[in-house]
């Protein structure tokens, strides 16, 4: 048996500078993409041998994307161009700032500069019972996790003799009325009305309830309240079940009970509530505020000039955004592709930049013809214009990400089709043996 | 928690004759297809929710396919035409023809005629050391469980300290030289040629060992002996090694040793050595030969004449064909379109009709330009034009299956060019636990 302790980071020794990048994230990739060159020796660290474009993940989970058309193996975006570029697909267990190492699984690495580019995971808010029995959707097993659950249990449904057990498997519930939490209901709205309805042609899909769960007075609260209020009166068109100021106060798998009392009987509770930041052990807790690194303009994490926090996970405060930037892709890419810059000049002994975002809007989608969109000055879209917008700015960023023609004619293919061919039952993961259904999923698999 | 004892099959009741189908494979859809229109109710089951192109299974191990492209939603293949059919997924437990019902995990349902179309599974000669340790490539879980694997392996043999441990990892063992495993081997020499050097430029892919074992004196041992001739000395151009007449001891997960004392170490063991017939409980040993169910020349089982059995599971002993057809999708395909039609000949009374199989021929292929194809009236093609043949007959075959233009182009796209942009390592399952590098795994994804 191969043992851990069997194994070496195996990096080369270099006169360069070595920059140590941990996540291969938006920012994580970005920073490395700009650094490619003669000047530094770059190493990154990653649990998973890809990158994600995780804003289309809940495609995956409703079964319209694949995994390989939204995420990409991180040793083929750097194989060719970049030059003493190492990636090791090993976990980071923390940063020793006084002996300038990182520390992996599998051994130590001295760096001159570390970035800490590790995005966040979810924030289970201390409940154990609902991070044991509800679904993230975070990384791709999540998403396909939860596609084989839904699957399941349209299946099981078509299969139940209890009336109240079955509406239990057709009532989902989505706690979090962010990005993730808003574009799953809108897609999982589609799928009831277009796919669903064929597949199981016995079955009465209007009594599929999907329930979008938000604590604050608002969905999408990082959006303006415009486009709140045009995301709320779209979803209750589509038909999804708005609660809005609940909060889960438990979950055992089979009831969900809200804070003030009411309950929904669900096998499938979906937790895109929160996140918090994924943080790296060895820094001492004044370096961070609410679970982020707090970093200077240069996204120097304070009092450690040669370690760095970009995306997610750093805390910059500035006059604009006094509570750090919003948690999307484009302060990662900017934050990565500006630091970049600013290791040259360390090298060169050159002045820094200060960073500034360039808030290029945010967008969602709901379904067709159906998304908001905030722009700057103030200006906020809606309906087809919006989607028309979304779909230009997720198909330009694709391009960039996949630089390959025929695979984005097929997403877009997928995605103006209703001919979502994906709906395979391939559980990824049986790490919750609980859960609603398992039992029968694992007599199924001759797991037992 | 939601029990097995709580589902029910919810089969709608008929007065007209039902068909039970056991199993979504070539056999299965086939009949059923055919069986489309008013006369019967068509009952479908499996396990899984999906039919595979098995003939294209290895491409997804070796990271040239998503499962998306090999395989179809059986409830989409049979959502809109095909009247009164019912498709559910669930465990096959027994036949009991005595009271003409079908046993599942959910319930029994009585039938009118019942076929068995459950293909083959692997086959470990009773080994169980074997089947805790080898790789099977059976199903799509474990396609992507080996795909994992390897380039875990890969990654791991990057950051390995002892030469010797790292030449385990890079040992490939595929036991088993038919279809399967020369394909597989051909697919993995492509794929240390043109893809792992870009992958891992600091590793040396010359000492990557694929060796292809086999227990006979050949090479596709179905195949015609010139075949075999020209498969192997393809196989040794692309640096298979190939050791014939061998036959496998033991693995431990770490050494395998062949009957005859050699070894070698290897963290990596594909199990494509055999296969048995995959039965279902309830007929007496007699309908039996082999694992196989013996069936007339309408594919009644003997003794059982509302009992069918179709493709792999069958054994149809012909003047022609004294060991049966060869396992593969053809006689499967033709038998269910054929049994459709004598079901029509049963219900209207009239004569039934011998199955004749009509061979086409068969086809392997090896890499670009090397294939082979043994045709009717003892024709070989090989090189070039047993390429093209190969090519034109997967297409055309893929085609009448996925019936999405787009996909196809895409697919072939992915075949010429080397761009597998799918090498993600998601583990479908983490059944083994003890296999090499689990520790790995289990650690990286917290699992422990």
């Amino acid at each position: 048996m191969l043992h851990i302790k069997e194994l070496t980071l195996n990096i080369p020794d270099t006169t360069k500078p070595r920059v140590v990048i941990i996540g291969g994230g938006f920012g994580g990739i970005n920073v490395a993409r700009k650094l490619s060159g003669k000047e530094f020796q770059v190493v990154m660290f990653d649990r998973q041998n890809y990158h994600g474009f995780w804003p289309l993940l809940y495609q995956v989970a409703t079964a319209g994307l694949e995994p390989d058309a939204i995420a990409e193996p991180l040793r083929k975006m750097f194989d060719e161009d970049y030059e003493d570029f190492h990636f090791r697909q090993v976990k980071v267990t923390g940063i020793n700032p006084a002996s300038k190492t990182v520390s992996t699984l599998v051994g130590d690495l001295p760096y001159d500069f570390v970035i800490i580019a590790t995005g966040t995971k979810s924030n289970y808010f201390g409940n154990e019972q609902i991070k044991k029995y509800s679904f993230p959707l975070k990384q791709v097993p999540d998403a396909l996790n939860l596609r084989s659950q839904l699957l399941q249990s349209f299946e099981q449904a078509n299969m139940i003799k209890d009336p109240e057990v079955r509406q239990s498997l057709l009532n989902i519930v989505i706690v979090g009325g962010g990005p993730t939490g808003v574009e799953l209901a809108g897609s999982l709205a589609e799928m009831r009305k277009h796919v669903l309805p064929n597949d199981y042609p016995g079955m009465d899909f209007s009594r599929m309830n999907i329930y979008l769960v938000e604590g604050l007075d608002r969905v999408l609260p990082p959006m303006s309240p415009e486009s709140s209020a045009t995301t709320k009166r779209y979803l209750e068109e589509v038909g999804i079940n708005i609660k809005l100021n609940t909060l889960v106060e438990s979950y055992d798998g089979e009831v969900v009970t809200f804070k003030g009392g009411e309950q929904i009987k669900t096998q499938t509770l979906i937790w895109a509530a929160g996140v918090s930041g994924a943080q790296v052990a060895g820094l001492p807790p004044e370096a961070s505020e609410r679970g982020r690194y707090l970093v200077n303009h240069f996204n120097q994490v304070i009092g450690f000039p040669d370690v760095f926090a970009i995306g997610d996970i750093a805390y910059m405060k500035t006059e604009k955004w006094p509570k750090g930037h919003p948690g999307v892709a484009q302060p990662a890419i900017q934050q990565g592709q500006h630091l970049a810059k600013n290791l040259r000049h360390i090298i060169r002994r050159e002045p820094l930049e200060p960073f500034e975002y360039f808030d290029k809007g945010s967008l969602a989608i709901i379904g067709r013809n159906k998304a908001v969109a905030d722009l700057p000055k103030n200006m906020h879209l809606k309906g087809f214009i919006a989607w028309m917008a979304w779909l230009f700015v997720h198909i330009y960023y694709l391009i960039g990400f996949r630089n390959k023609l025929i695979v984005l004619a097929n997403w877009v293919y997928k995605f103006f089709t209703y001919e979502n061919g994906t709906r395979l039952i391939i559980r990824p993961f049986l790490r919750k043996d609980d859960i609603a259904g398992q039992e029968f999923v694992r007599k199924q698999a001759d797991l037992d």
